[in-house]
């Protein structure tokens, strides 16, 4: 019997998502990502592009709606195929999230992704990822963060001999 | 500075878990699963054996014997390689799981998982896995659970002509 007063969560998907879920849901399912890229119309000729997702099959497509209503910022996006992701991008919006997890700390090994991913936050917050010696300390934190992707990326030498690397 | 009565999460890993990040990590994580194997020593010739799991990499290991501590029941054990799982088995500790997934529902579509999972357990409970009837409710319900491992159980015909099947 439908109750206005007593809706269940699956009766409206719209229901406030609880900050510990998240946080339990992000232990499970979330990534916190560091890519540098080849740019060579920037003065550095590299981009750093951090970011935070969250993937799910499209059927789930939802929560990852609610993770975005309850950020207020991110966008869902196509991952690949039949997946989709809560992506977050942009200084300003990751500082934020970053903020929620200080809050709400994350409690499996992701946290030590998370701290990595915070202090790379932190070298960008200052402008560090224009010169040559904060790319340098970035690569070596994102070395330690994304191990299938840039653990080879050890020395800005190394940087310079692989253009193509995206993360 | 250290203070016991303000103690981090990172510093005190025996903190009790929070309910809504049990729930969120498992709609990331767990899995509710239901097996018919052929057990020829068993009256009907079939044993059922639902079983929920949560499988985390080696390096989370604390994490499944926080959820096991919660919970009070289940167990801490290798899942294959360097993958741990917590694993509970039986019926008296998956009603008790049942109960505290009817009070705090899973957001995702694992729900409907759930569900059928908590449907079995009830045929379970009224006996009905020890007649070829109510396995044959049960396999309907496992097919639409677990897609991929018994999407052809579809008649205890079927059953009877694949001896092997394990979930």
């Amino acid at each position: 019997m439908f109750n206005g007063d007593n809706v269940s969560v699956a009766d409206n998907q719209q229901e406030r998502l609880d900050a510990e879920w998240i946080v339990g849901f992000v232990d499970g399912e979330g990534c916190f990502h560091v890519s540098i890229n080849k740019m060579s119309e920037m003065s550095i000729g590299w981009q750093v592009l951090p970011e935070f997702r969250v993937v799910q099959h499209q059927r789930d497509e939802q929560i990852l709606l609610r993770l975005k209503e309850y950020f207020g910022f991110g966008n869902v996006v196509v991952n690949h195929g039949d997946r989709k992701e809560f992506r977050v991008r942009g200084l300003d919006n990751l500082n934020k999230l970053i903020k929620f997890f200080e809050k709400y700390p994350l409690k499996t090994s992701k946290h030590k992704n998370f701290e990595l991913f915070s202090k790379i936050l932190n070298l960008m917050n200052n402008n560090e990822h224009l010169t040559m010696e904060g790319l340098q300390k970035i690569a070596n934190l994102a070395s330690k963060m994304n191990r299938q992707v840039v653990r080879h990326l050890e020395s800005s030498e190394t940087i310079r001999r692989n253009p193509t690397i995206v993360g």
